[in-house]
């Protein structure tokens, strides 16, 4: 047997690479990320739910069980059975280690007019916020979410868990908000709407589609340099009016709830 | 100098003492929390939301500067002025380790027949959907939160700091579910709403008050238990209908769309 053989064997052994870790390991960093232009999906559920919404997978790493399931025979991609030890070495996870894949990040989207509602983000922060949003936006068919470069990325492993799959069918366009508003100022000229405490109540304010809605960040809400650009001030109403409440809603909360109201009057 | 100046001197250079230290410590368990019916909060900014809210600390560690916060002067419990690095060692927060304080749970509320909104939580789990829940139950006037004994802690420091001060306003009650549906079943006669798939669009069908809503766990809904307890099903529609979007919204999502249809109603 020659060298080459033994070592062959014990790589074959070890199928989940030391190299293919390190890569896993090194892409909860967003410079990776961006760089190979790959992402890092956990669990059976999750890695089913973004192939259902068309993306690509480059590499799995699986147990034995996971690799079973027909969604997951059915890719052809680079695939690697190992243990459920070998998965919570490169795991986030508390538990439920069964399956780490890497998914290909979509193209950016270009900037275009809107044709429908868009969701800006000015510096949402809490990655648990973003995938919630990310999620609230697939729901009510908001196909488009331009984020911050101050907002958090939303090829994190917190944010992809927590938008459960709705990355898939949302495109979240990272770019100069700024720059994005101003394009609209000059040349697009669509309502911008933002929730503000001076704004007008939401349930019987008129609201229009396409448009854009700011949702701003958790500690300051929307930013001085946005404020500007803002068209139409909305509020949603506490209850009972003029009781002392809670300074405001959370940043997903408050997103559901004026995405819901523009959907409503479109019904 | 006897025995006891010494000990005594180098008593108070320590002031935040190693049993208080023990008990803060302690406290990040629920049965620590039920036994001594005493939570921690964390923060200058959240102690004095609290305070604003009439709840009672016991004591204080904090930083001489955040001591000297006006709320925070007026205040009359024990109170020991300590370093950041001692307030660090006892802090679940990565910054800002400005003061950490003790406070008193509140009695819990007997339960009576609701003559207004009420929120009845079937096992939520996650304490930054509970912390949010309790903050969205604020805003709208809900001030009777029903949870189950398998949903999040209402104390616990993650839900402290997500409801924002809103657990000043909000009574948390927990309890068995199942026998509160029952009374209410048998002598109380209250709507009971719940979300569900085939529910009736929420939009346009006329819902009232006092009533009950169940918010289902995060991974499951509303339990098997619960179900047949639920008179209304109700169902926020996606957009456009009949796309293929997400499975469900985040509970947090769900409930603020379900307080905020609820109250637009008797606005």
């Amino acid at each position: 047997m020659s060298n080459f053989a033994v070592f062959s064997k014990t790589h074959s052994n070890r199928v989940l690479s030391i190299n293919k870790k390190k890569l896993i390991v090194a892409l909860r960093q967003k410079k990776q990320r961006d760089e190979r232009s790959l992402f890092v999906v956990e669990g059976v559920k999750l890695v089913c739910d973004l192939l259902r919404g068309g993306m690509k997978p480059t590499y799995i790493a699986a147990t034995a069980e996971a690799l079973q399931t027909s969604a997951i025979q059915s890719v052809s991609c680079e695939k690697a059975e190992c243990t459920p030890k070998e998965i919570a070495e490169v795991s986030l996870r508390q538990s439920g280690q069964e399956m780490v894949a890497l998914f290909q990040k979509p193209e950016s989207k270009a900037i275009s007019k809107p044709t429908d509602l868009v969701l800006l983000l000015d510096e949402i922060q809490d990655p648990g916020n973003l995938g919630t949003i990310i999620r609230i936006a697939d729901w009510f068919g908001i196909h488009t979410i331009i984020a911050s470069k101050t907002t958090a990325d939303a090829y994190a492993p917190k944010v992809v868990q927590a938008s459960m799959g709705a990355i898939a069918r949302v495109s979240v366009v990272e770019t100069d908000i700024v720059e994005y508003l101003t394009i609209n100022r000059d040349e697009w000229h669509l309502p911008v709407y933002g929730t503000f405490l001076e704004g007008a109540n939401i349930y019987n304010t008129q609201v229009v589609t396409p448009s854009i809605i700011v949702m701003g960040n958790e500690g300051n809400g929307i930013s001085n340099a946005v404020k500007p650009f803002v068209t139409d001030k909305l509020f949603i109403p506490n209850f009972p009016v003029g009781e002392v409440t809670s300074e405001s809603l959370n940043v997903s909360a408050a997103t559901a709830i004026v995405c819901s109201e523009f959907r409503r009057r479109n019904f």
